[in-house]
Formats: C-alpha cells, structure tokens, sequence
C-alpha cells in the first residue's frame, strides 16, 4: 500500500493523477499546509523540506521506501509501473528533459507569479512584472512544443505532461485574468489541457485530497 | 563526442564536473550569456528554453541524442557511464529526491537571490528577505542532512551532490557576505564542500568554459 501525504495544489495533484493513471491504490493523509502540518517532526521526518507532497510505498523493491519532491514521485511511479516514461533512450530523455525543465522553471516560476500576485503583503511591481514575464516567456516555450506534437515529449502522454498539466492550467487561467487577456491565446495548450482534462484519472486525481 | 554549450555559472558547472568526473571527451562550445547566443536560433534548436547548460551525444544509444537541463544532463550521464548514480532502489531514490530537490527548491530560489541582490535595478526589500529567509532555509535543510551522512543521499557522492555543490558554494559565500555573518556556520555544509573540492574532477570541471 502506498500512503500519500497531500494537499489540492498543483504540486499535491502531480502525485494523486499518476496514482489514478497508473490505478494504484493508496491511501490519502490530507496535510493541510495552511494550518502549518508540513512542519510538524512526523512529517518532516519523511520530507526534511517540510513540502508536500511525499509518498511511502510499503511495497516498495525492499519494504519501504520514502519519495519527495513531486517529479521525484513522478519517476518513481513511473519506474514501477512501467508506465507513462518510454524506455527506449531518446524518447525517455525527451520526456526527460520536459520533466525537468517543469521542476525547475514552470514551477517555481509559476509559483513565485502568483505569490507576488496574491501573497505578498504589498504590491511589489517589478516582481510582479519579472514573474508574469517569466511565466509567460514559458507558457510560449510549451505553446510552441506543444504546435510540433501532440503532447511535450512526442506523440505519447508521458510524466512530462502530468508535471505541466496542474501548473500550465492553474498558471494560464490567473496570469489571463491578472493580466486582462494580454497573453497570447496560447491555442495549442488549450487543445493540450482539453485532451488531458479529459481523462477519468485526471478528473480523479486533482479531486484529492477529498476534504 | 559530446558537444557541451555551457558557460561559467553553476548550473553550467554541474554538466562540466559530471563529464570530467566520467572521464568522458567532450568539446566545449562557450555560450555567452552575456552577449545573449543562448536565444539565438542554432541554440535553440537545441535547448527551445534558451538557458545553457546543453548537451549533444553524438554517441547516444542509437545516433545523436539533444539533452537540456542541468539535471538531465546528471540523469543521463549517470545512466550511459553507470556512474554516480546506484542501481538498488532504495539508494537510487535518495538520490533522486535530492536531485530534484536541487533542481526545483536549492537553483530557483538562489537564483531569485541573486538577482534581487545583484541585478534588479534597485533595491526590493521583500523580495530580498524572502529569498535570502528560503535560501537560508534550504541550506539548513542541507546542512542538518549532512549532518546524518556524509554525501546528502548517504555514505557515497552521487548527482545529488553535483548538482548542489556549485550553487552551495556560491550562495553560502554570498549570502555570508550580505547578511554579514549572520548565517549559521553551517558545518556540516563546510565539511561536504571542502571534500568536494578536493576532487581532481571538480577542479577541472569548474574551470569551464577556459575563456
Ligand atoms: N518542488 C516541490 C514543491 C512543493 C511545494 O511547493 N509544495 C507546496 C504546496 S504546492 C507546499 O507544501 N507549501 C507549503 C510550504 O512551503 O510550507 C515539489 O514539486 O514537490
Ligand atoms: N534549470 C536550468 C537553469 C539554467 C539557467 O538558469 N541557466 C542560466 C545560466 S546559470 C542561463 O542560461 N541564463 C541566461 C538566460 O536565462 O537567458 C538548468 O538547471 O539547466
């Protein structure tokens, strides 16, 4: 059985989508992160980042094991199931690369926008305005991945698009609003979130944490 | 022959010090952030997301194969050599929890750092305090790990260290310097970087591009 330690962020959602895509069964401990239980000593004991999400497999290769950091997650489910990464050299590095350029720019990147947009205590222009660059110059790379083929890394749905897909969603729906429809339209994400927001494991996994 | 598109920074540095602690040829080809090659279109045919470090293997497992991302390049250099990265379950997921932790938490946000305190142009105090408060608290999070073992993913250097050691080095010096000493010591970080710069490969490695 797998324990997954959750909330219903874009980051949380990565995880509970390839749980439903790859139809594991585990079980869900909602980690409200608004009332601080990602830092509490149980928690960090499995994440020393004190981030969600992570994930235990008690059938792990050799009993249990502790994933965190949503990509990692990715890989590992992706690993044990065989599915959803190509395991054919170039078409996994495709699929790689995608992945992590996800975790490392449109991710961050997306969450510092919206921080700046929402958090902050104060409006802080030049932040504002870097982030929603930032974020836009990236929604432009997908947008002009996504014109050469049906999903990031090819022909096939893969990890890339699950790490994307929450954030891309989330990210586009507030950046068109913030910025009163300024973005380009973006047409071949569109067709790409339609697609995948069609999936019965996607419309499952980012109804979790079910609270 | 690997041809590497890099230049003197630390995500730069992770593909350089991978290649020479893998004894593997390679050419350099020097890509002057500064003067902008990396948004010129030969490099994006290469890296669509404009940001160096990138990696052509004209020895791939079946021809040329393109990769982008400092963390993919770890990936599959670990994976051609068998290097750096184990084969037991358990021990390859240390890892790559802290790979992707470097790439998704550790490069962000030093990098957001750096930019409020060296190139924005003029002084944001939030948004220094906010990324000097999670950098410092990434490298908390690192130091109180090596303070359980000796490398972050347990008694052997692997790609997780790569691909900290750089941007640790780097923004613990410059956060010392502007916080003015106010940051913790740090040990156990001290301790891992100064057996990480005693490695021959890592001594070449950062001397990349010689230019
Ligand atoms: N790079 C991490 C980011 C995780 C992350 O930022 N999690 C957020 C929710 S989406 C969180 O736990 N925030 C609470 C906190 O930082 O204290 C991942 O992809 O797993
Ligand atoms: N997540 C990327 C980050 C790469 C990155 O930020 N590269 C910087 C130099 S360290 C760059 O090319 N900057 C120039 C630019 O953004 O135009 C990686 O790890 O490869």
């Amino acid at each position: 059985m797998i324990d997954l330690y959750t909330w219903a962020t874009p980051n949380g959602h990565k995880a509970s989508i390839m749980l439903e895509e790859c139809a594991l069964d585990y079980t869900v401990f909602p980690t409200d992160i608004g009332k601080g239980l990602q830092k509490r000593a149980e928690f960090l004991a499995i994440n020393p980042n004190g981030k969600i999400p992570a994930l235990v497999d008690h059938d792990g290769p050799s009993g249990d094991i502790t994933i965190f950091e949503s990509v990692s997650i990715l890989l590992y489910l992706a690993e044990k199931t065989g599915k959803f990464l190509p395991e054919k050299s170039e078409d996994r590095y495709r699929v790689m690369n995608w992945l992590i350029w996800q975790a490392a720019n449109l991710g961050p990147m997306m969450g510092q926008a919206f921080h700046f947009y929402h958090y902050a205590p104060h409006r802080v222009p030049y932040a504002i305005e870097r982030y929603r660059d930032e974020s836009s110059r990236l929604l432009s790379v997908m947008d002009n991945q996504l014109s050469k083929s049906a999903y990031l890394a090819g022909d096939d749905y893969s990890i890339a698009d699950i790490a994307s897909f929450s954030w891309t969603k989330f990210g586009l729906k507030f950046l068109q609003e913030e910025t009163q429809g300024k973005l380009p339209d973006m047409l071949h994400i569109q067709r790409w979130l339609t697609e995948i927001s069609k999936r019965p494991a996607v419309q499952k996994g980012v109804c979790v944490p079910d609270v």
